[in-house]
């Protein structure tokens, strides 16, 4: 579908099933912790003050990334206000961490639980922080996006930059090393992991880095360098480098990259791999891999 | 040795030995921390809220993993007593911890003392409070378990899944960026580099992660992916990508990796790489590398 | 340039330049934040105490790096004195400051204005502090030095050890999971991508870590071990794994690293790298990248 | 007027006015608090997050009280919730608060603008977080009126019991050490000076502690016992121990405490002494003073 | 009873007993805790914390302690370990405990629960601290006694020396304001409001401060100055200044304090006042209080 | 010796002097401290960090007051800074300084030693602080003046305004609960219990506070206001309320206060009762205490 591929904007949401998404994930969640602390008392001064004495899912959040992204000079009930604030106005963002939360829990066979996934994925609260980023960026107020981005950067060790534009339900994996230039656009239902570098090509100002396809699966250390097109489905194997185009649902590995089944007819794969996360399918087919 | 090598379970201990042992390593520390606070006042603060006002060492490493996991949602004086009140219990955990010690000290020319490796040595803290996690693991303490191992994540930005299984004597080297999944099983004397991928491979669930033998090396920013055997004794080089078992005493290198000697008559070193830290000298058999 | 490639010490200052440098430069930051704080009050707070309040580029600096390296066991006030101690009595420090703030600032098109990078940047933030760590280690004052070093590995994820000697207007960018061992030596006008490790070869000591000349520029996630020259001028793949000496002017890629143009006549270019930033031009000349 | 001097609610409130009188004491105190800015920058960081940066004073308040009563056990972001729901739906704990700030700028000499009294005053500040208290205590909310108490109890050393009802216009000047009970009813334009007890007269449960009629003025250590009447402008002097009502605009000092111009025709005075804060002017009548 | 009436020592307890008085103590308020947590939610996180996931009730203490007197030069951790290391050895410490936990909600009506006493009292809690003090003050360890009074006297504006002498089963009403001196000795059952002075005559070093019997009263803002006795069962009234020895069930009122029933032949009292609170019976029988 | 008495000015200083006088202090101070950290390690961490890593007595009380005043919106590194300047700047601080700390350690049979008062008594900490408030205070910078005296009324208990002039070799004994007004003047060796109130009388701007002669001692809970004088070496019975003139060396006791040896030819002690601390001698006299 090709000019669709990069494109991270949903259709019109229908706001009622978005608040009735909210309530039925925010019911769960408080299940959840309710079923934690009384089984762990130690943990629960931390599930009531993170999660249960809070009465909506984006005020939980709030709270929590406010906490987590303090410091001693930018305290933690400013950027609560901050977090609030962008949340409570905008149904789109809240969407987007629905989505998330979702593709977290559906993805990730170490994901137990939604509120596994609220209080302890780095990825995960460092993307739903840069989403308010982003949404500062938006509004021209650079100083402060780029202020909290710092934070991000600081506190998880994941630096996406504030004009980077993120669909819904992605996954980033682990986390720890993410590196997300200015210019990157990613798709919809993409899953990234630890250490993977979108990154630009130097000094060059303007449109310089990559844009990520809907449903792409980029291994651990990947390095996608650039203004490069990461086609719909594609499959981007673990330690990549990656510095040209990658057509749709094919698969690239290696450093430098290859394309698995070769340049002119790559193999092309049925399966969402960013859904997937099939991450080593492709191993039978690489010919190089002589272990 | 099959059957043996993924073993990170130590032969029974006799007591009296570890405590021995413990108290000879604890005067050192105290000592070189004394020595250290004299020559640097503006350091003792430090060094007797950390080292010399404890009876023990493992309070000291209690107190100190304490205050670095702490946050504002989880005090210092709760994460304080589930450190206390592992290590006091578990014979076990204290004699990883003395192993561990000892393994940094001796492999790491950078290590210059006890007292550093037990203050600064991020890998080596995250690996003990690992310990702790993966006890709690175990003892169906789920939720607890993936709460400190978030703090973990976060603070030393070293993410190893409550469920993994580490031996005694192991080295995180620098430590930032390791990745390591719930399935892993590493084995004793291992030396692991930062940037390490054990990963799994995608949404499979169950045994899905890397057993690593004893006494095998894996050097910085290597992945490896998958239900695959690193066999004892075997050193993966830096950056490498593997998705494949590595037979014992051989080495794996490049992206994809191969192994030094071709897959049929892999050359065998006789040391233990795990414990020699010899990173390169498969260089001049490395036959691609070209420079 | 034989001999002086790995020079970093810098010609004696004409410390009337260093003094008016440091006015402007700080003349322009305090305006930029100026500007900020009116545009947004949220951030007002943040810029005036961490910018606005302070007389001097060297103690705001102080200021910032006090707050963001403290710890319940080291506190904000003890770090204060040590960073204010150094700054305002090495001038070469301070030179090193402002050549590194004109480099990002130059080099890198995400940085809008000095004060972001003053603010926000990691990698300076990380780099400025190892000076003073360096300082304290030439001192011997190694137990300070090095508490002070795994404060900066666990705040920034950025491991620089105490003992490594780097120049002027140098350049880490994003900066998460840097390992930069203990003989290392950085030349000027060197950028460093994320994830970069100059590392050792293992348990070997003394001088045993790579030296990387003037002007250098070294892609995310290479890997450089051993005590290797990499040349004046050189370029290093991003995801490169180095383990021999790479020439003046060339471009070393891949893992296995190779030279392009080959190992006896590497093509040489013109620019110097590490300022201009220029990753990814020897693609059309890398031969294996077959996407 | 019997009936109505212990009467601490006020009429009903005509919306707009409130609205209209928040505004422009908003306006006063953002006008200060940018000047202030401006001549010391010093103290820009503290001005700005206090109160420059948030939209309304309500928004101020809750933010500086969770600021000043947040505990290592109670984080500030939860009190601002608790301060934020309060003031926000309830304008007469909104007009109550701008009445507070009026009288104390209207009757301590020592008050050089409003947000003066806004950041600095214990008085005022413990009052209105007292406020939320017993607006939580009539919400049958015990538990958390209580830990807030403590708190208050804890940091301004201000003991007033959630239960007790105050009045608009209230000044507690210097405030520490003041203790008000449960069944305390304090009017409307009270000054009540430091360390002054209205206290209970033992084990007694039910209606047991002072009702202070409106523009009653209580000297500084006066101790005031039981269920008596203060009747409305009554005059207290310092240091008085009263256990028995005192009449209308009479003046009753001394311990015990005495009524200037005797029990049987007490003097009365014409001014408000809780307005007037006329403390002093009964020493000539005062007949046994002998210095 | 001669010569014991400023015996705090308790009789030699059944050990038995007090266990057991613990455990009952201690399971009710963890029933009233939970109750709360339940009706409660913003408040669970705090009572989990402190009450509900310690294991009995000393180590609640300990915790709740060393959280409210941390500061950032002495962290909570340490104090935590001084604290329990005290209560967990001795039982004495810990039935004076249960002895002011059981006083206090018997005797102030405003006391609604045990919890709230553990939670909220700054007179019980800062009682329990100096109950530490003073054992650390008993064993030599003047620094650290005196280290510790500073933390409690700035955070609970409560000022008893380290060397003070306290009975069992004491209340703290309130309690800003209190100071008791060095040779200080408090019987069994008595009770103290704020503001209460028991201090010495100057520069006088030895044997000189007051000696309170058992079960004496003395009233909010009473000053006892100089080595005088308050015979057992007496009553200070509010505000009075007493320097001669008070005798055994009388009553003392006013500045300076008179007996009620003349010098020669005191009132005698019936009921103990330090359990009765009856604060103001003596009203009728003070011949001077003419309001 | 009229006109004197209320002279707080100190004869010109040699500098020299208070140069060696605070060398030789500080020489005891750390060798206090040094005492103290090896008799008990448990405080070392704070002695250490207080005192012993401080290169002079003006940089560690700057330091410990940094951190005892600092809050989440006033950062210990902000009022260091503060501190710092004004006692590195101006002679006569320090000098105050040093007499404060003698006339502690000479009067008060509790202060042990130096370091004692230096790091625990409340009263010279909050007269220190208020001295740079005083100082801001008369340099026109009253908002930072009164945002510090806040911190000091808050953490201390103790309301000094920052206008008010104090003499050298004052103690403040105890010290919660006292209160300073605004042109309150406060002579050379003057000793103040808790508690102790020096009020103005209202509305009234202006010189409204009372005057305080050298040599004075005003007794726990004393009470003077207005602007009257306290003549030199006059002593203040606890609990008295005072509202004329006392004249030199007389003794005013009880409330309303009266003159021992009455009005007209009151008693006059030869010793300067700010300096022996006698504070009951006056019993015998007082004809109308009777118990």
């Amino acid at each position: 579908m090709p000019g669709s591929e990069y494109n991270y904007v949903t259709p019109p949401l229908s706001t009622n099933s978005v608040v009735e998404d909210e309530s039925w994930l925010w019911f769960q969640i408080k299940a959840e912790a309710h079923r934690d602390a009384e089984s762990e008392p130690v943990l629960a001064s931390y599930l009531y003050s993170t999660i249960l004495c809070h009465s909506s899912l984006y005020r939980s959040l709030s709270f929590h990334l406010a906490n987590k992204l303090c410091s001693s000079t930018l305290v933690s009930t400013l950027l609560y206000d901050i977090f609030l604030n962008s949340f409570s106005t905008d149904p789109t963002l809240r969407s987007a961490t629905i989505a998330d939360l979702r593709a977290t829990r559906a993805r990730d066979p170490a994901c137990v639980s939604y509120s596994h996934c609220l209080l302890n994925y780095k990825g995960f609260l460092a993307c739903q922080a840069h989403r308010v980023c982003h949404k500062l960026w938006t509004q021209s107020r650079q100083p402060l996006a780029l202020a909290l981005h710092s934070r991000i950067a600081d506190v998880f060790a994941i630096d996406i930059h504030p004009g980077a534009k993120i669909g819904k339900g992605v996954l980033f994996d682990h986390a720890t090393g993410v590196v997300v230039g200015e210019t990157v656009v990613i798709g919809n239902n993409v899953s990234i992991l630890h250490n993977v570098t979108l990154g630009g090509t130097g000094k060059v100002r303007g449109n310089r880095h990559p844009k990520i396809g809907d449903g792409v699966l980029i291994g651990a250390g990947a390095t996608i360098l650039g203004n490069v097109k990461i086609g719909e489905g594609a499959k981007i194997g673990a330690g990549s480098v990656v510095l040209k185009d990658v057509p749709p649902r094919s698969t690239a590995v290696g450093n430098p990259a290859r394309l698995i089944g070769g340049r002119d007819q790559p193999s092309k794969h049925e399966d969402v791999p960013g859904e997937s996360m099939n991450h080593t399918s492709f191993i039978s087919e690489w010919s190089d891999y002589i272990i």
